[in-house]
């Protein structure tokens, strides 16, 4: 499998470097997750063109099933899940992202919803359900969901809402999806075909129904995730 | 309107005495928040004991439906929104609940979960979307969204996800109810027929479409929130 993708907890993409190695010229930005797209295409192209890339938008194409197709690398940036994943369905490119990056071998960054969107299914989302999609199943890159942002309790709090990992366990008692792989703030995951490391500057918490969580460091080599 | 709500935020319920004033004798328990509907449901019936009433869960009979018909009382307790929403259509009940509530003034309780699905819909919930519900419209007891465990932002965090109030701007962003209404930790909307008090010790926050949120005190009149 060719698949190459760089998941981010973060809203923000801090991971320019990673398309150096990947002889790309043209990044296809995808702004779904935000109301106002025009500006988050401006913020997304400054940012790349200090890089050295040039930036298209999906949101720009004339067909953006044609834009997909034609990408050399793929950019999805966060905002609102939900939001996202309807206009991914809506506009018809989810399956065709699928393909490009799984078959075709398109490098695929993601941040925060973006990263959400490409695992099995966005049920392991921190964010409000403001729009109805058709279907919480994602384009499913990683056959695992990923929660970003992942927050610990806070001992302090007086917020008496489920903590994070309250939360994960609920939706281990619903689904099918073994892991959920919890990425702070700061940590990245880098998958190359069937080899998947956690970078960055974080743990990450693993959560396996009927298991204890497992702590990993970061330059953990978690390939076992994409076998499971 | 006969309708009479309490709409707690915490997750548990701390307003056993709002039944003393309505001349009732035995609640019906919704459950269906949580997964282990059985032990939820003695936790509930231990607690309402205490406070001298007989409890019933809609688990538990052979007719939700029927259950509902014959309820004095309505108690839906907290856990994760869409699996209980999902499970009120499931089992039918949503529209009845509704009925009762608005046409023959059964007291209604909400905890957390339970005050979300009270509201226009569930897109302001704090949950994880563990469960695809057939729509995220809830039973629409008042005309206006409320999100529960309101926090706010903290300004010493690392945490580069959305805030709540982010979020909710998001929401805005997308829908036609103009008013979410912000619940905290230790608030609770009292709602009698077209009037409705903020009751508890924390103020709540009110996001209205296009203006600046509004802070109320404990004791504040919302009755507007009824008419908009």
């Amino acid at each position: 499998m060719k698949r190459r993708l760089l998941l981010v907890s973060n809203s923000t993409l801090h991971g320019g470097g990673y398309l150096t190695t990947a002889n790309v010229k043209r990044v296809l930005f995808v702004p779904y997750a935000l109301h106002d797209r025009d500006a988050y295409t401006k913020t997304a192209r400054d940012k790349f063109s200090t890089l050295g890339y040039e930036l298209d938008s999906v949101h720009e194409a004339q067909s953006p099933v044609e834009a997909v197709r034609r990408a050399e690398a793929i950019f999805i940036g966060g905002g609102n899940t939900f939001r996202l994943l309807k206009s991914l369905y809506d506009n018809e490119v989810l399956t065709e992202i699928r393909r490009r990056v799984l078959e075709d071998g398109v490098p695929y960054m993601g941040s925060s919803a973006g990263t959400n969107v490409a695992t099995v299914s966005i049920s392991t989302t921190n964010d409000m359900p403001i729009v109805y999609p058709p279907a919480f199943a994602a384009i499913g890159l990683v056959p695992f969901n990923i929660n970003p942002h992942y927050v610990d309790p806070d001992p302090g709090s007086r917020h008496m809402g489920e903590t994070r990992e309250q939360r994960i366990t609920q939706y281990h008692e619903e689904t099918d999806t073994p892991c959920v792989l919890g990425l702070r703030e700061g940590s990245l995951l880098l998958v190359e075909g069937n080899t998947a490391s956690l970078l960055g500057t974080t743990k990450a918490r693993l959560f396996t129904r009927g298991k204890p969580p497992v702590e990993y460091d970061p330059g953990s080599d978690l390939s076992c995730l994409l076998t499971r």
